[in-house]
């Protein structure tokens, strides 16, 4: 608890926020009870975030930009790798990440996998920040391609099975990481031979 | 209405349930509603059904069967078409009929999307129908593989965007069949062009 009612910003209330939910789980946490933490009248929160669902918004953001996007932005600027080798670590550390945190932090992957289906503009901004990390992989590596970024989204949706929340029920299979392999190769290789 | 209680078949007081799904909606829908409208004792379903949830599952197989498999059959049989082709119009065939019901037939599409996260066991004998059917194509195909039941998984789960109910609110965009063309086309040729 502390009075923050002069200098409060946007994070101090998301950080306070993302506390709460997992605390009180997301249901039961209120606009009001983020307020009484943070010592603050709920208008003050309203301020800064115009209802609940664009609190939780808020939260998912931070959450996807610190656990996703930050460790995947270091594997895209990791010069030791190259080519496909380097598009398949990437891919495999966001398949990783999101399977640790299903299993790790089931409150906030819950929350985003609710916030996948509702907050359309959040989704296709996350989606377009790794499909381009993706893009600038294949542009600074051998795989021939003339429109990248095409490519890039193009793999991202045929391995939407490994990444996207909907999914996460078939994670828990024993042989999920044996059929993305499986899938990385077809889509390296292609099945049809005779070229 | 009908006096059925010396016949009521399984198929019957299925084809009754949709009927009923349809009038007034999964949620309304309840086991009491059935057996009115076939003039029976509700335990004259329990029989058959032993609960609600079981009553939907087959009412979801039966849908499945007919809306889904019947046509796919036919194109799996269809032996004016052959290899890559083959395959890839049974895989779109699929996807049309999934897009289709998702507009058109909406009640039941949501029963299904809920059935599938639910009845593990249900859409467990479905996918194998299908990815069986995609085995024979492959088999009878021109197109090299060791392993065509693990061939035909693995481009099935590469092609689980388009087909899988979770995705249905994105098939709604305008380029979702482009899309599909692009993960095709990345399936049969692979990125990879040294080879």
């Amino acid at each position: 608890m502390g009075d923050f009612s002069g200098i409060l910003t946007k994070e101090q209330i998301l950080v306070t926020t993302e506390e709460a939910l997992r605390r009180f789980g997301v249901a039961k946490t209120s606009v009001i009870d983020v307020a009484r933490i943070l010592n603050v009248s709920h208008g003050t929160i309203y301020r800064h975030f115009k209802s609940k669902n664009e609190l939780l918004e808020g939260v998912t953001e931070k959450w996807l930009d610190e656990k996703i996007i930050k460790p995947l932005t270091a594997v895209c600027k990791d010069t030791s790798m190259e080519g496909p080798q380097h598009l398949q670590t990437y891919l495999r550390t966001l398949i990783e990440l999101k399977h640790h945190y299903a299993r790790e932090d089931e409150e906030m992957f819950k929350m985003y996998a609710k916030v996948t289906d509702e907050a359309a503009d959040l989704i296709y901004k996350h989606v377009n920040h790794i499909t381009d990390q993706m893009g600038e992989i294949i542009t600074r590596s051998r795989i021939k391609s003339e429109e990248p970024s095409r490519l890039a989204r193009t793999i991202f949706y045929a391995t939407i099975r490994f990444h996207h929340p909907a999914h996460a029920y078939e994670w828990k299979s024993p042989t999920i990481y044996k059929e993305f392999l499986d899938v990385w190769t077809l889509l390296e290789k292609g099945f049809i031979s005779e070229k």
